[in-house]
């Protein structure tokens, strides 16, 4: 595995993570609620504006009931045809995905629908900066995987070779990202790294 | 007004869109509307990645019938705290929010959230494109209104001015989007003037 910064976690930094407990320490939380958190810390200290898109909702059946709020009744999850995060950082357009795994030995492909995949491969032509943030739960290691290492897989999926992504793989052309306190997933700092 | 072009429709193309009848015409059809074509005319071409978030629905009850897809049974509306409209063009972050009035004299404020306007303020100030796609439908004129006059406005009615912005303020320091077959609100024309 890559840090950006060629270090591992020092023992200091793990054994403040663990005083503090569940609170603080990410066991239990989901990727999409560290990721959540460590937006509203990039936007609260002004160093990025990332935002997760709304859940796609087909909406069928709405009530207006007199004097309270309206009713969505009745409505379906769509599937999503982007990704989930985006925003500006450092003028730069940023477009991500975020995906969990328990498996222990790979990346299932199906893990992202075509749709995403057309999508992150646009807007990587137009300028973008696109990755996804894999997390192995099992490991509790999360990274940051560019996107054209997943178009690379992808092609080798269409074209007949296997639908996922070895975990060694990812652990070696991906980068670690460390656990924080505060910016918890801080996939910026290996933005900067890469592309700045 | 000002086209960025200097020029006005010309009669021809006035008379092409009275041919075209209902279906292609802009009569009719919502701001929204148009620009979901317009932004989906983008993507087909490959011009620009340009999506509609999807509607904050704060969802509450989730049934899961066996055999078919879940129903959410209720659910509400979440006032936005973004702009509707982001994406990337030409390597640059694109992000906007869409109004439509029926005021013949005025723009009012109220039809932008607090929230939003501070989104719109951060996104410029790292480096985004950030504008209002203002319609006055009684006019069918669509403009193109820079978010650094939005904040004008903004500070004005916080330090107790008015509440909007006059009609000829905005025919004034807006941009006139043209009404095209393809790309009927051609935003992007404009942006390429400004910007590139």
């Amino acid at each position: 595995m890559k840090y950006p910064n060629g270090k591992r976690l020092n023992t200091s930094q793990n054994t403040m993570q663990a005083k503090m407990g569940s609170v603080f320490s990410n066991r239990g939380m989901t990727l999409e609620d560290d990721i959540n958190a460590t937006n509203k810390f990039y936007l609260e200290s002004n160093k990025a504006i990332i935002h997760k898109k709304p859940t796609p909702v087909q909406i069928v059946k709405v009530n207006y009931p007199k004097r309270s709020a309206a009713v969505i009744t009745e409505a379906y999850f769509k599937q999503a045809s982007t990704t989930d995060y985006n925003g500006v950082y450092r003028n730069k357009y940023i477009d991500f995905e975020a995906k969990e795994t328990k498996n222990k030995t790979l990346f299932p492909l199906a893990n992202v629908h075509e749709h995403q995949m057309e999508h992150m491969k646009s807007v990587t032509d137009h300028g973008g900066i696109c990755f996804l943030i894999i997390r192995f739960s099992m490991y509790n290691e999360t990274y940051l995987l560019e996107a054209e290492n997943l178009f690379y897989y992808w092609r080798e999926k269409l074209s007949g070779g296997k639908k996922s992504i070895p975990y060694s793989d990812i652990a070696k052309k991906g980068y670690l990202i460390p656990f924080h306190y505060q910016a918890r997933i801080d996939y910026l700092a290996t933005i900067d790294k890469l592309y700045f």
